[in-house]
């Protein structure tokens, strides 16, 4: 069978981990990326033999001169291929939307944009089959995929029923923190609730679910804080089962040392993840408290890569190429090294010791 | 009527605070502070002309050679007073316990301390009577105190159910922060409930509170955030009602510009607080939502002060000079310049414009 | 003698920190300052008495919308006074020359500002005589101050050659680090020599000095290393000495427990300054080292308050009311309570011990 | 030829990355690691298949009891390498000396350690061949890496007269940074010249070099500024010819984008490094500035890694399996991906495009 073609537009704290991810799927091609930069951000993509496009016709010229490759336009780069995954900042991408309309072509686009642009909003365990054939669909941001994740696992579960949070949010991206940071102080939205609840309604409305979201000065990935009532009384070993039977949900411990979410990202990066990304939702096993019917856990939803894998999914979805969710999401998670322990030594490895 | 004398024990975050606010009232006579250091920190006591006393007999010698006037040891200091506020750190303060009770004096410990300690925790609108005439008493930690606060305002006007709160704390004090801090990272607590709420059951044990803590990398202040079930539907108007009609919570608002918990302590700057002081549980008014009968909320807890009307108010029911609560409290905050609202302009004021 | 009238533009930073200044000057009288925001940062003038007007007409009836009270426009208030005192961001300020000549008065501008606008950059040990009776003249920014000061001390002493410095910036000031702000990186200038070296020579055109700036994640102040090749041999008693003669530069020690930027800001604010406003350069004396020809120092520039000495005396000098510089600086610091010794305990408090 | 046998006391920062370096080279065999502690640190160890050993004896009941597969004592380790690289604690590495020369084997030691331990202290570039066939050597730290490659580069182009610098150290690592860091200041360390300075004349005891060290709050890496006297009149081209034809390092350019710290790690990560790790001195290439003999330049050292190259070409010299300095280090970097320009498009990929 053919591989599905693949563009990604804008080459961005998503865009280059979606590049990352659809090179290593075997049903999938990259194509090219589009950008419109002239710096160090898209040079690399040269450097590592990924075809680049100008995103503007005009830009071409500029990108030229500082010595960027420019294999075409964006126009020429989606005449080859399926899917297109946007990626560029907020407001351009829903003015893309008549381009890859244009072009006859499949399109993702990311949680910055609103539910109404593609009337699907996707999150692969909770609503893969509604995606299939579909032309267009939306991964819902970072923290609402983290959202539904978690709450649809204790749904599943029939515990579901009713969950309020606290979101801490980091205050910028590292790439961009000299430039757009915070210092020194934590800074409450204006409004409650925050905008994760309703946007988790739009994959799933039966949720019940209320957020307050903070912006606190750090760069390394939110941290979630859930009070959930759950339908009756419960124990900690049947809600973690409803977390470990999801995908894409791992535990990590204090008591293995991973204690902050900066542990975390060291513990990524120690086990050879590319950019230290944390696809999986960052659950302490050993925080989580049960007391009857109700639960309180607290979980690291890492930014810049939590929704690469639902990104993957997404374009198999569109593409049409697997109908079951399942084994899309195993197929996506086995190639990104998506695990549900991080810590699990292989017997083999133990043994030979 | 002759004034209660006073002697503060440690001359730290809290001890130099409480000094400030002792000699601001007039029933209550500072006679001098204790400590063990010889640094910049005890120098500005003396500067200030406040009489210092060796905690340590040993350390006076040393205090001397450094060129701080030494008054006496602090036996010869708790002889002359009343009432002893311990403002030493958290493993020295009960240790001195049985000093105060070799001088006869009163003593009033900090939150670090366990109830156990005293076997009273002294929250001024809570249990203000319940200390009177005590030989001991205990002010509740700062995150406890604003808890027992609001809490008590919804519950004096009928709403209160059960609350849920998130509390984000500042990760070290402002003087320490080259000394202890954390970088760029949030740290959960590692158990679940964290301690405020069972803390704030030893105010009044029918409060039905958990909380969830984590650190976050600043020197500011904690906030929290809050979900709490009332007994029925209720509306903003009438939750605002309950916070107004209790003491020390004052509103702040983003429409005015406070939109984070910098701007609070800047606004507290610029009114001419001492320290940028911040006394009351600063909740904003505009973030404030209740959706039929539940309300969520946020508020900043000034870890540095926020305990220090409550201490002053403590002395006056040990030392049994004031038998009313809200008269103590009425008093404290007039003297500290605590007030309701931040920005009313006086009439004269306005009109003179 | 009457009163040398004084309006301020602008009540940011410092414009609120000048006009504090002004009212502790017993031959200044502040009529009023101009603004245009509505938010919590002017309602506080209004608290405390201050007369606000409205710098575009405009804004006036938004400002009064929003309670506050507005005395006039910016024309009236500039029609009652002598002299103004420019605080308006960076932009706005050179605008404002022309209605300041129109309305006949004196002007001072901030460092923001270019020489040109003015023709003459002030810092008051320096230059105090040839501001007296301009129409105008211009404080150098927070980090030329400093530089000024220091190298004019040694350059009195006969001791300096050369100077080459490296200013660590804070990123934001306090009160809108939650808008602005760098995150967990250290930002380089992109131009070296930094501006600071040569604006230091339109205050003396003959200093020898070269910056090298770059940006912290912090805002608490800045911080300078400097190292200085001296014209000769020379100890560390007599760099000291040279130091200790001139005024607003006043010694911290790290054996006094002021071991970082941090330190100093609590020693300010336990020694009751408004604002915890360090107006000195604090210069670590016990970190200062002399190798032959070559002297090594480190020091802080709180650059929220460095410049309000120099903008008082300015007024002065301006106006005329005084010819002698250190008459003017005299006057000013003991009106602010500037000291060459932050930690000097009188003789009749030790004494009294 | 068999591969040199290399353990690795100690899987901290360097001694994880020391082990990633040596499992990369063809002439080096990684035969294990020794560690004492029983968190997701070591864990990671064992799942990337790496032989772990327990470091205290006692140890290696509490290790098998935490899951990791302990493959024997660390002296059982040294008994089966020909050189033992220490990346233990500050306080126990000195201890190890003795275990190493029962062992009868090579041992490298770190930057913590002092030249007495081992008399001879390395850096490729300066002094590998004095390293040769020695039993010991210690690996300069992180700063004094940086300065003796960058000061030997201009010794060997004749330019070197004397060098000042300011380094603002980062004050902690990624993985501890919710242990022990500092918030919101700037802490300037207490002695100057810091310990850099001598500290580079144990590997070149003639360069004319005084550091002034402060602490920044941020956990990235290093930053200096430098101001060095040439021995003459030079230019930009010159000074730039004599850091290219050193190795080791690179130029980064604010003209691509790479504006700050936290740039040039994310170009590292993007350009798929390990860790993100800058193992080269990243100079900024258009902030340098030469004003007749004196040149002005600013450059990052990636305190995690910058020694790592260093620590595998001691290996060699050390083992005696390759007596040229260059060729042993142009295997290592080859092996480590070090380049002299990070940006560099290969001429078929742009062709290509």
């Amino acid at each position: 069978m053919s591989r599905v073609k693949v563009a990604v537009n804008g080459y961005g704290v998503i865009g280059k981990r979606v590049v990352d991810a659809v090179r290593k799927q075997d049903d999938l091609e990259l194509v090219g990326v589009a950008d419109i930069v002239t710096d160090y951000r898209i040079k690399t993509a040269a450097i590592l033999g990924i075809p680049v496009f100008a995103a503007a016709p005009e830009k071409a010229t500029e990108m030229r001169s500082a010595g960027i490759p420019v294999a075409g336009t964006v126009d020429e780069l989606l005449s080859r291929v399926d899917v297109a995954v946007d990626c560029t900042p907020k407001k351009i991408a829903a003015g893309n939307k008549a381009r890859y309309e244009k072009a006859g072509i499949k399109a993702i686009f990311q949680g910055g944009e609103a539910h109404a642009l593609t009337g699907h909003s996707f999150v692969a365990q909770a609503n893969y089959e509604t995606a299939l054939g579909r032309s267009m669909t939306r991964i819902v941001s970072c923290n609402t995929t983290s959202i539904v994740r978690t709450l649809t696992a204790l749904k599943k579960a029939g515990l579901l029923k009713r969950a309020r949070g606290t979101l801490i949010r980091r205050a910028s991206d590292p790439w961009e923190s000299h430039l757009d940071g915070i210092l020194n102080t934590v800074v409450p939205e204006k409004v409650i609730p925050s905008h994760q609840g309703p946007d988790a309604r739009t994959v799933d409305p039966d949720l019940d679910v209320v957020t307050i979201a903070v912006k606190a000065p750090e760069n390394i990935s939110h941290l979630h804080t859930w009070w959930v009532e759950l339908t009756r009384s419960s124990t900690k070993e049947e809600v973690l089962a409803a977390f470990r039977a999801a995908p894409r949900i791992a535990f990590v411990r204090m008591e293995e040392g991973v204690t902050a979410i900066n542990s975390t990202k060291e513990l990524m990066s120690d086990l050879g993840r590319s950019r230290a990304d944390l696809y999986e939702v960052g659950l302490w096993e050993d925080v989580l408290t049960v007391e009857r019917n109700e639960v309180y856990y607290t979980y690291q939803v890492d930014n810049q890569a939590i929704v690469i894998p639902e990104t993957i999914d997404a374009i198999r979805a569109l593409a049409g190429i697997e109908k079951d969710a399942m084994k899309s999401i195993e197929k996506t998670d086995r190639a990104l090294g998506v695990v549900k322990e991080f810590l699990q030594i292989e017997k083999e490895k133990a043994e030979a010791a």
